[in-house]
């Protein structure tokens, strides 16, 4: 059964999609800048998912959570580390935050249940 | 010669102690949370330094900017590093977090000098 | 049949256990702290859920706009008094919010449709 | 087909005319007030959909993105404009923007679908 | 001897009467509008006061929240009540509305000093 | 005598300074990138610096008005111009722009007179 997660990557991916055709050489080199920020350098990969996680919350972006949620367990962050991330970006942000912790929790039950069923 | 950072170390500190007058139980309560936060658990308390100043710079707080990036260098995060953790606030949240780099980066430097004005 | 309030009053419960199933003091706590911060005190319950509302609609937070304005319906807020609550949102925060206050109007007509039909 | 466009031209109709039933003069001069704000002046109407449009995709409202592509696309500009406009949006606002520039993308492409359909 | 306080109302008097030499219908329009809000109407003009006062801290403006903070003493809301308001900002807005505290604080001991010189 | 936009100039050169002695490829392409959105292309520069105005003056970013309002000058932009821009401004984001407009009419009323004074 598609769940909300299936439908956000594959519009996520049509989307770039077709941003990828315009001709604008400025958002083309955004994407890039965007795609290196989380690169390991002196900080690692890993380490600089959860900043943009923890980010994503506190601007309170549902579709910035999933993606963000996505990366940090490909990066091997478990779930008890997210909920102190989450908690973080909780107490920074208030309980305006809260319906997007919903929304990353079950990002991440949502993910997880996907990559069992791959991976059986 | 007294900085912008020493005031805001001052007036941080004397508005604490005035707010801790305060006879209410939400406010004391929601003030030892914050503390909380950022102590070691799942995650380390460094690693959630770190969280928590991106989280400050892409919602574009001087004063908690100033306050993470003390705890920060406080808990050995290297310029390197931070630089990295500026970034990643930086592309998230826009050219409009620029200022707030200017700031977070003097504050950096100043508090460099603070501490090698101690050790000397 | 089923509304938009329903699904989200169905998905509110069913995320609220799950979180209350992680095990974490401070995720726990912050709950705590987001449900006291509305009972009676020095300020009522029921000024307290106008406040709530109207920081909701300023931050343009749906899902918090539907819990604040079921709360204050509860409280015992009349219509009246609601949309001046809703105007002091929309001076404050601009056309920008005009799409919540949509919701916020939507979500008190449905609201009160519910009512007269456990009443019948 | 219906999309998702019809559906908020239809849903913004009839929320616009709940809100008109509303007997409350503060309400009613804010709605005149928004609709004034892009009439020609000083600068043209079609400039100020432009700055209305990138106001909304900084503050990352997507039913204020759609309203307004749709007003810049009846002003008359291009898609090579508009996406010199979604552009600044991007670098001023951050990676945070993305999932608006893909909606406000997919929102042009709709639209320009819509009326090519209508003039066939 | 000058506060900030004092300094902000001459600075907001002065620049309130160069923006009314602008002559521009909708920007006279949207002052009388904002007036307005904070009338006696279904809510009387000190509960929405209140409103204002939150609305302005969860949004962190700090010109906002002195503004509110004197017409909420002079509509005669006490210390207490407004520490109640505090706490629903804080809870709602999160750590990063804590410097905003700060300064919520300080306006409301330099205010309620300001009234006891004159009173004198 | 020296104004604040003379300290804002002064400052932001010397920060930016420091900022580009800083060896992090993505903090230099993210200035590249912004400096770049403001050329002339399917939008005009004159165009786009009004973008970019309004979209500081929402996101409510001082040193950001600051920037765009001398820009806007220099592009050609008359005062009638500006204010039916802050007009928009003030109408997307609300009276939580108005500290914001005053500041933008003190920098636009000092910077007509620090280029009177260079050209007497």
């Amino acid at each position: 059964m598609k769940t909300r997660l299936d439908e956000f990557i594959r519009y996520r991916s049509v989307m770039n999609e077709r941003i990828a055709q315009i001709d604008h050489l400025g958002i083309k080199r955004f994407f890039n800048l965007d795609g290196n920020a989380y690169k390991n350098g002196a900080l690692s990969g890993k380490t600089k998912e959860l900043l943009g996680l923890v980010a994503s919350m506190v601007l309170r972006c549902n579709d910035c959570i999933d993606y963000h949620v996505l990366q940090c367990v490909d990066a091997g962050w478990s779930n008890e580390e997210l909920y102190e991330a989450f908690n973080v970006a909780l107490v920074v942000g208030g309980s305006i935050v809260i319906p997007h912790l919903r929304h990353a929790v079950e990002t991440l039950d949502l993910y997880r249940e996907m990559i069992a069923g791959k991976t059986q």
